[in-house]
């Protein structure tokens, strides 16, 4: 699908006039950052960049955009836009990184005209794509060893599932119930049944049975319909004790555990899992934490970003052309919302192979540093001449994520309210 | 693009178990309802109907799906769903009309293969076009007759932004900065220019100049790049006393509003509108009933459901044959997430033209009621036999949205967390 359209009236309106007036030549430098992390978060990840290129890519005016647009612009736009492409540099953060108040995660050089086009679509990915990851990160790193299912794709727009699935793996979780997000992006996917399956069948024995017969033994029995302790010992009769797993959605989540791990026991199914779901957060997979809880499936905090829907990241233009040629610094200067000028570069100052600080220059850096201290670029090319430069995959990205966190001093991990884990320094 | 695999794993394992057992063919009803009301919100508003309609047809397993789904599912299944088209009736509420915890939003009957399949995208469509109906109702109530424009695109997922432009229209915006939205749904489109505009010129003046040049003196300028006052005296210097509007996007928009009004009056622009922006929501909105604004435009807190970006709308079994034929209510018993068995049919009951109750009934009611009452049904078919027969115009259901809240007590307007406006009475 083109991604032309997805995009705000007015960046046609100041494209036709900025054409009127000469001034859409002009080079002009934008840059993507937050100006806070929600909810005393302590960092942000960064997702959604690959996406980013894929929307770069099929940002196309066809003959049905340019008929629609026909009531929106005049024809000296009309013609431009006919034959849009980009044309200039993006450069950015990798996906799985951390981000922190005023990290340039994007940065996109090119003509007025070029850059201003891309706003809305760029920050729609990025805001949605972090503000999944940056909930998912947080969730992974409280289940530690134990696996987790992405499973809130009802939760959510039905397309905006797909892209939550692939943040939420990004971030470290094992499986997705999404399946356009396996086809597309290679999530494994993972599911069993639903209290339906049981409603279906005549008795909850015969709805086990069924699945067992067409599953295996090695599946999740749901045993939470009627009554979980009876649902426990029907399932291990019938299953013997290699059952996979039994799943719990409904109840005192840690109290039930705690039953249905005694009860699996005193049947001799000591290898059978459990799996429990149902509105589990951030803050409730931790407190399971000394549960007997196997793996844990997260739906609406994962999909809504745990309250936090929105990653507030914007896009403003930091530099541009000046009558002259020169390129020179732009800031909004009213109240409430300051911005600084002039093109950034970024880097995550290491010391020992810990994290202190974000440093953020104007102009890049030479890394000659004390013994042990490491000043890391963060801003990598991802697209030059508008040719897309950076593409990597997934795993990659689920990778750099996994290295990044061990990077971040302790305080990173805190669930509770507080400053960001490092200071971002402006130089 | 196909909405197929739209879909949670769990819900194909559940069909392949259920093939294997013979209880696929089994004739069941599924229900979506919302157990509560998120946030004592006072009502909730029907919306994304018409887009499940799009998704329904839209749902066929391709040739590339059925090849994914090989890892997924059993030949016997695969063979399924490659002849898979929905055969059922569906039946809803209207979009734009309101709900309430336990009211039947949407009925589907099939066999539980064909229905089951089709759960996930229901919900994803319905949960977050109703989340975003919902607050967007509030809002357009508290602006009164004050246009709302929907700027929110950039704040959540690319697409999800066109659906939330296409509800907010349908409970009462006037506009919408997507163009998607415009092309697609027809909902107007509105936008002028943002502060980028300002600062890629020399000085505002040169900015203002330009843009009242390209798009006239009816046009919006934005006057708080720098100084607002200043920019006030220069768009009216520049436009003459027929500038459309300005536009402020920052500070203390009550206060504000109040200095512009005199600047723009003192200058002889009596008719020059005010709008304001900047991380509205219905509370700021009902806030600013006094100033003098003449129109808003809500962004975040619109296309994230203003503090609830889903419905919680669940789709559960309610029916289905037993081995007999016979068609059983069934319900999950266990703690915590009860639901009541059963088809059902729903009614507002008005007297004198005002709701006072939403009727929920085990079979059709006839309407012979006592003078001045009326219980109004609520279901409309929507597919018969697997044919779309409900279609509607957005115009249409934006109509019905407007009705249906003057029949609604007043305390539905109630922005305090409350009860329902009206009680939910299962009969």
């Amino acid at each position: 699908m083109g991604t032309a359209l997805l995009t705000d009236h007015y960046e046609l309106t100041m494209l036709e006039a900025a054409l009127a007036s000469g001034a859409a030549q002009r080079r002009a430098v934008f840059e993507v950052f937050a100006r806070r992390l929600p909810g005393g978060r302590r960092y942000g990840v960064v997702a959604g960049t690959a996406r980013v290129l894929d929307a770069l890519e099929g940002f196309r005016f066809d003959d049905a955009d340019l008929d629609f647009l026909r009531q929106v612009v005049d024809e000296r736009t009309l013609a431009f836009l006919r034959d849009y492409r980009f044309s200039g540099n993006v450069y950015g953060y990798r996906e799985g990184e951390a981000f922190f108040p005023g990290s340039p995660i994007m940065v996109v050089e090119s003509t007025f005209a070029e850059a201003v086009l891309l706003e809305t679509v760029i920050l729609s990915i990025l805001n949605h794509d972090c503000a999944i990851a940056s909930a998912a990160s947080r969730m992974a790193h409280a289940a530690g060893a134990r696996p987790l299912i992405e499973m809130g794709s009802r939760r959510t727009h039905e397309i905006a599932a797909v892209a939550a699935a692939r943040s939420a793996y990004l971030c470290g979780f094992a499986s997705t119930s999404n399946l356009m997000a396996g086809q597309r992006y290679g999530v494994p996917t993972a599911g069993t049944a639903a209290h339906a399956f049981v409603l279906l069948h005549d008795s909850e024995e015969d709805a086990f049975r069924a699945q067992l017969d067409s599953l295996g033994r090695g599946t999740t029995l749901l045993v939470d319909t009627y009554d979980v302790a009876e649902a426990v010992r029907i399932a291990v009769e019938l299953a013997g004790p290699d059952l996979g797993a039994v799943r719990i959605d409904s109840g005192d989540l840690a109290a039930m555990a705690e039953d249905v791990r005694q009860t699996l026991d005193g049947l001799g199914a000591k290898e059978t899992k459990i799996i429990v779901t149902g509105d589990l957060d951030e803050f409730a997979i931790a407190a399971l934490a000394a549960a007997p809880v196997d793996g844990y499936g997260v739906g609406t905090a994962l999909v809504t970003g745990s309250g936090h829907p929105t990653a507030s990241l914007v896009y403003k233009l930091v530099a541009r052309q000046d009558a002259t040629g020169a390129m020179r610094p732009v800031a909004k200067r009213s109240v409430g919302k300051p911005s600084k000028g002039g093109r950034k570069w970024a880097y995550r100052r290491t010391v020992g192979g810990t994290a202190t600080a974000e440093i953020i220059t104007g102009a890049p850096i030479e890394s000659r540093q004390p013994e042990q201290s490491e000043d890391r670029p963060l801003l990598a090319e991802l697209v030059r001449d508008g040719e897309i430069v950076g593409r990597e995959s997934l795993d990659a990205a689920r990778r750099r994520h996994r290295t990044t966190l061990t990077e971040l001093p302790l305080i990173a991990h805190s669930l509770s309210p507080g400053d960001p884990a490092v200071p971002t320094i402006f130089k």
